[in-house]
């Protein structure tokens, strides 16, 4: 088996963090501050990986022999990207316009040491079935989706019920690439 | 919201259990003995949905005015049905041939009462990265897939680390079509 670096994980998201300690790897929290906010010419996937590079370059820590990484999940409908809720209309109109339709989730994430960095990104598709406002209530006042890009969890109530299909990485949805940031951080430590 | 019937779940899964518990349906577990046994000229969504059927042809206890679920999984690759692994040996071969490959997973679902009886499935494609043999082993020693059909868990390390993506329902892949059940036993109970 591979061994990997220990990471300096900036993310507050207790999904990322539940799914890459699952996955074994060992990680330190780092609290970043950045103002998210980028230029608006930048496509989907420029957007996340802006975001993720824009943390990264916010880190004024040591890096030491650890591998910064940080991460970035917009989700994209009719090319407008949306955010968190800020509360429970704002949940409402957000899972009505998901509600019936495709729309994209893109997560930027990005590596990097005293000396180096590696930025990458990952996009899936996510389909909705249409729901009833009376459900989409349900979800909102039971699991206040208010952390949580496009206001809903698709490892909870509305990923079970909600979703019909997937289309790409099912943890990318979650917020984090799994499987291509495994990949990724072999090639990152292996090609100095 | 709607309300559902109570379930009699034939499934010793707990995956299925859990998914269907998180989903708020309320179930009581019932113990059916089939010999999973189906006629060779079958196609493969055939085969998930004629086993879901022989399970439900052989509850013998009292409905009421509970839905009977039983449910069928199947992992196909190359045409090829592919069951749980006996052992560490069988899960490596299986897992060898779904490595840097796409496979099909099928789930049929019969749902039963005293005078009805409706069966549907639900397809997914999975796409696995390479993995070298020390993976396969590693997750074979640490995971021990032997209850999981193609011998491995989408949601854990394999899931993580193995799966690039996935072209249909999450859960089904996990062993239960939540959203599809959830629209099914909905129209099940509404037209007698």
């Amino acid at each position: 088996m591979h061994s990997f670096p220990h990471l300096l994980l900036a993310s507050k998201s207790p999904r990322r963090q539940q799914l890459l300690k699952d996955s074994g790897f060992n990680y330190t929290f780092v609290d970043i501050d950045a103002d998210e906010v980028f230029p608006n010419h930048l496509k989907n996937e420029e957007v996340c990986m802006y975001l993720a590079q824009l943390k990264a370059n916010h880190f004024n820590g040591e890096f030491g022999d650890s591998v910064l990484v940080t991460a970035d999940t917009i989700v994209v409908i009719n090319n407008e990207v949306i955010n968190k809720p800020a509360n429970a209309q704002e949940a409402f109109q957000m899972l009505s316009k998901l509600n019936g339709n495709m729309h994209e989730v893109y997560t930027g994430v990005c590596l990097k040491t005293a000396n180096k960095e590696r930025v990458f990104y990952q996009k899936s598709e996510v389909y909705f079935y249409p729901l009833s406002d009376n459900e989409i209530q349900y979800y909102i006042e039971n699991y206040k989706p208010f952390d949580k890009s496009g206001a809903y969890g698709v490892q909870d109530w509305m990923g079970y019920v909600g979703v019909e299909k997937i289309n790409g990485c099912f943890y990318n949805v979650m917020g984090f690439p799994l499987s291509k940031f495994y990949r990724e951080i072999q090639n990152f430590i292996s090609n100095p």
